[in-house]
């Protein structure tokens, strides 16, 4: 890609968790982040000063000369200022999981998505080295532009369209929300019965290790998949005063018996 | 703990995944495995050879000289091999999860629980250092000998009740067996839509780590948490050809959100 179709310059619309490690991160790898946009001044000067940007919280005043604007609100906001940000060409991205890109085409004539997919919390530094970057845009070139910039953060780059990438979304809630919940629900009962939790992490640490390969399947354990219905009675037989985690270990149960044997059938 | 009553030579019976690795980590720590005791010949040689000990497949040769006899064999045969053992007063211990104590009375004087919480494949060598060993035992002097055998293995060594490690074990199978398993559903997914599994990895390190902490609730992301019944609708949508699945999401989803909303109250 010629030198002078690199993306240098940004502006950033939004302050929050994603705005923010966005925005340091582009910054450390030598990227210009010329200005912060966003409508709560307190939290969009901050973000600005820490990357040396201008601030402002008014749309008529976005710096069009920026090669990207580089959209991280939330995913109810975005069509709504795409609009207001009034452009006419420049490239326009949005940063979210499950939003399509058709969104934006209104906004702009060169449009892209880029969104990480990882939970951010407000806390520690984000290292994006390993966090995978999921592209698209409306032309190769865009798509070129946006990948090189990725490229600067991640080692994880993949393009991938709307629809894939609202199934990853969801896959990730699968993958990382309800494996979350799971183990809530273990320490929400271990506690009632004063047994420390911490004697499961270095399970769960195990189980996520697993999950390193692929067919993560072929390494379940327990007694659903070795259809062990005298465990099973025993456990729902435990959880009969904690309705839905008894109806969640039912059905889950279930349905690592139907998939065992699905695939023993294959 | 006078020295004459530590656990200096032990009987091990069973030759499977988990005999095999405590066979081997006790060896390697320089206790003597004086015998394997198992049904089946092949395995039971193999596994005496690799640890320098006699092997038998007759209860009636059992070396009642020994300071323990270890059963790692399947929950269902627990009682019945116990019985066969015809000991006396020797320590007898079982190394089951979810089979109470009380299954071994009639089988010796002296019995306890031998319990390592982790999930063992064949495969690779397992460094027991960070495994939770749970001990439970009918006297104090011998829990207080389990509690030596296993602290030469273990840096967790905890003494738990049969009620309270049956209920560590049922939370074991949320979050080991069934976050696994919402990684496979996601994996599964994935391939339904050539989009590649690796892209999550990262995620699910990530939020295995995050339950190194407790309050693992506190850090619940995704659309049930924020209860953005817009993304929640759409991804039920996406799954509608996939029944069980759309059931684990729509279940899940509700049982975080009414755990969210009970813990506001609180």
């Amino acid at each position: 890609m010629p030198e002078h179709q690199k993306i240098r310059n940004i502006v950033i619309i939004g302050a929050g968790n994603l705005a923010t490690h966005l925005a340091l991160a582009l910054h450390r790898k030598g990227v210009n982040v010329i200005q912060v946009l966003n409508r709560t001044r307190h939290a969009g000067e901050r973000l600005a000063r820490r990357v040396g940007a201008g601030y402002t919280d008014d749309f008529r005043a976005a710096d069009l000369g920026a090669d990207l604007f580089l959209l991280a609100v939330s995913d109810s906001s975005i069509e709504e200022v795409a609009k207001n940000l009034q452009l006419k060409a420049q490239l326009l991205v949005h940063t979210s999981g499950s939003v399509d890109l058709s969104v934006l085409k209104n906004a702009s004539l060169n449009i892209g998505v880029f969104y990480p997919l990882q939970t951010f919390s407000k806390e520690k530094r984000i290292n994006f080295s390993n966090i995978p970057v999921c592209i698209e845009a409306n032309t190769k070139e865009n798509e070129e532009k946006l990948v090189q910039l990725a490229r600067l953060l991640s080692n994880k780059v993949q393009i991938l369209s709307s629809s894939q990438r609202k199934v990853l979304h969801m896959t990730a809630v699968f993958a990382g929300n309800f494996s979350s919940f799971m183990y809530t629900i273990a320490e929400d009962l271990l506690k009632k019965h004063d047994i420390p939790f911490s004697l499961l992490k270095p399970l769960i640490q195990q189980t996520a290790a697993t999950a390193k390969n692929e067919d993560v399947f072929s390494r379940q354990t327990g007694p659903a998949v070795r259809e062990d219905t005298k465990i099973i009675d025993e456990h729902l037989e435990m959880l009969s005063k904690h309705g839905v985690y008894m109806e969640i270990y039912d059905l889950i149960s279930k349905s690592i018996i139907k998939h065992k044997n699905r695939n023993d059938q294959l």
